[in-house]
């Protein structure tokens, strides 16, 4: 159970079977740091190319592809005073015609203030001067090494993680990925103070990080997508356009869990499901959305 | 301000022009009853075609085309002491190489206790006889008379409201829908007395109701889609298919109340919703699903 | 065997089950007129309110629910000298950020020259002073009495038809409706001079028309949704969105078609479509889209 | 000018940066060879990894990011007698119900008679005895490395081509793609005898090929999505889920085509595209689904 600390010097705009920067095994912690979207640093300064630079990837010794990757976020905390947005609705998340009368976007800044556990904009407007929101940090954008080779762009996400833009994603949870290289191959980044959901104006509030995170292997545990775990509820979390293949795959992913981890018929896992599931659209704006499809500890209690 | 008590004796399988059981004003209240889906009433007995019969239409004197009607719940409790559901997901919800798996969907009944206010399985396979899930009645379809004279199937949903089978919409609930035909002629029914998010498995706990709801008139009022208030929440929902466009329609109706409402310009308006807004899947079943774009009041205490 | 001639003096804008304006028997023909998309007759005077105003409906002796009504269209010929269509794109069939960027759309009239069988615009830029289309006459939305009482917006389509705007259902072809309503019920409206596919403007060449039909009831034949035969081709319609959604309509009922027509096993009627057969895209702007399936006879004729 | 001749003895299943085989210049022909889906070469030995392996990658000098590469079929030959087919529709094509009714799906053997020209079941049911469909060869997956140096699964396709499964591509069309890295990188495989529109069993007649093919670079021509040129069209395809995203793409193409090579307004190129274009639906089945938006080259000439 070792505590690794690892400041990184280079970042990687795709996931996949990179060289890893640091062995770890089954049970250790890491602290490292993430930059934000565009690449932008705790300084402030550019230290890699936009679009979700990824910290690592980190090697897990023994990880095989068959396997599972557990990782519990420890600590998510912003590292700088100030976060940047979108200023305007993504034309994809509105009416069509709507979306033709949208003004164009421009990139806004927030004063992120972590002790006080809120954020603001710079420069409000007079109707938006007394807006404060509170902090609930997380990452955008993590994952393993997807299968076959593939190298996929942190832009989309899958079966391996990816850009999901979840904000339940926050400290205490642990999300589980389908390993599918030697190493698993952890990648993280993009960083969000906070975002609502489905990510509709294509950014929370952007900002870098400093990041404690425990990884888990169990060994000959085979799961399709991610799945997750926080205080309240397990979940699963499907990556697909449209919102309804996202879905699908969510859903799926829980009647297999359901199946599989707690032994029921696909009629009592339906009994469960239909009557007390939720979903979250995680994002909605990435080339592939988002959707999560959880089951409240409480039902799970009750078997 | 007149208390009506009205029992139904037809009910219609679409909402439309039909002819009006009652007259009310602005600021009336109906106690009503509903029967379920399938036109079961609170004796259990058949008392109306199956498909989501409505209770009604109730016309509101003065309303017109270009107002909102506000129905106000005050409460909806299930009449009788079971309800049913279908046992099986429904395929257009999961991955369409497990659909091709899974068993054929048939009927359970739930016994559904009121003063306790849970509902559990009448006969439970071992592994769920201890489920018992918290009740929390609502009304799956009800709405006013569409636009230009159509009649919709009770199966689906539009601007005027329908087959939205949104669970949020509990008693101490407001809906808000767009008046499209002369004394906008409001129908209810299709109770549930819970039901998870998306309506999964086709069905919430299917059952009959006691309804008490009170109707206010905004007069030149306009809105595009049905809106919503909760304690913690105002709310647009939008319904279509695919999902996607649901939530189009609902983001949509969202911004146009902030602007029109609060008077927020679009980066205004897009900095709350980009930041703070939730989404819920309200179905993901019938030929239109449903999502619910949701705002926290809080949010907008501090404009 | 009676030709029917009949000059409509209203319209309707919805298909549903209005008072029919004439009985016709099974083998009769109806020579009649449409107005185009707006009302506009032609003469160019308004006599109908706009959103495809419908002649009809008639009343096909004998025909019930579960029976099919053939419709085959002897003729359709503009009986005007001009059309007009919208001059852009509809904001839904580009990508998002491409639909914020689109001029707003206008009306632009067409010469429509039924003697040399062409049309061009009025008033072309110096680009398109020399272009001229070929004629494809057809009409966009027509189709019989939805089921269970409903009244639906001539702007949409369905299992009863509706606003389709197939490019492929010109002079010759013959389209098989499900009959929902005693007596069948047929409307028809919404003339196109031409059009691309997709109608990706949201128009074609809008225009009112002479129209000569012949009915035949096909007793006791089930479909799920509008099929037809060409010279070349038997073919399946599916209305929906998303396009997808359509797509699997059209496909569904292709397989049924060849399952309860040809004799053929699910495999046998796989191998078919999966091998040979063409879809068309009839619109993607309408509130639902449409996909058609189709299979050449040559294909069939090997059985 | 010259004819390379190159005989595989490596394949990949991604498309991406990988070692070429190869370097070809400017008006370079190759004259090569391609394994089946399943990795089946013409010996009907298994001489690589199932899953659309790729004979290349070919690097063509000169060519860099920002360029396009125009790949002109020579020739697309099956080099044996037999291919193999899935035997039942794939369940994401029809409706959800139907597809959990399908029965599973097996491989089936088809005779491929060059000579001939057609391909028949090789141990047909009796009502398929003489059902013979004319070949019409062409490659499912080909296409150049994509953007960001990711290395993209041959399951699927993008803006750099892949997976496409269009029916369209065969011998004598060029086809043009946007170059991502140096050297173009163009891999080449999963040939079909003949398929009907949309892949809708998940397979056309699988079968090894002898490809003749001939690159061009067109410097500094900038394009967004695969674009072609057949005898009679000008064309772009568009990569995507759902398919009204993949229409979206292939239309918005066409527009900046028409923008750009043609010089048409906004305005202009809707009339032609709103009146004039034809589309395809290349394939259903496939992560990303492919539209065919096409321009009969008649209505250019009249520019």
């Amino acid at each position: 159970m070792t505590v690794h600390h690892f400041q990184p010097n280079h970042y990687y705009n795709t996931i996949g079977q990179h060289e890893p920067v640091l062995k770890i095994c089954d049970g250790d912690t890491v602290v490292t740091t993430t930059v934000d979207a565009r690449g932008w640093d705790q300084t402030g300064e550019s230290a890699a190319q936009r679009g979700n630079p990824m910290t690592g990837p980190f090697y897990v010794e023994e990880a095989m592809p068959g396997d599972t990757l557990a990782v519990h976020f420890d600590s998510i905390t912003p590292n700088r005073v100030w976060g940047w947005t979108s200023n305007i609705l993504a034309p994809n998340v509105v009416d069509p015609d709507t979306a033709a009368k949208l003004p164009p976007s421009e990139i806004v800044r927030w004063t992120v203030d972590v002790p006080e556990g809120v954020a603001f904009l710079e420069k409000p407007t007079p109707k938006l001067a007394n807006l404060k929101l509170p902090l609930r940090p997380f990452l955008g954008c993590f994952g393993v090494a997807p299968s076959k080779g593939q190298a996929i762009s942190t832009a989309t996400s899958g079966e391996h993680g990816g850009n999901m833009d979840y904000n339940g994603l926050v400290s205490g949870v642990t999300v589980y990925f389908p390993v599918s290289a030697e190493g698993a191959l952890f990648h993280l980044g993009d960083g969000h103070a906070l975002q609502g959901d489905g990510e509709i104006v294509g950014t929370g509030i952007e900002i870098s990080m400093d990041v404690r995170f425990t990884v888990k292997l169990l060994k000959g545990k085979k799961i399709g997508w991610p799945r997750g775990e926080s205080d309240t509820h397990v979940f699963c979390i499907g990556n697909a356009r449209p919102l309804d293949q996202a879905l699908q795959h969510a859903t799926t992913e829980m009647l297999s869990m359901l199946q599989e981890d707690y032994g029921l018929t696909a009629s009592e896992a339906s009994h469960l499901m239909g009557q007390a599931v939720k979903y979250d659209v995680a994002n909605v704006f990435n080339p592939a959305y988002s959707v999560v499809c959880k089951m409240p500890k409480s039902v799970l209690a009750s078997l």
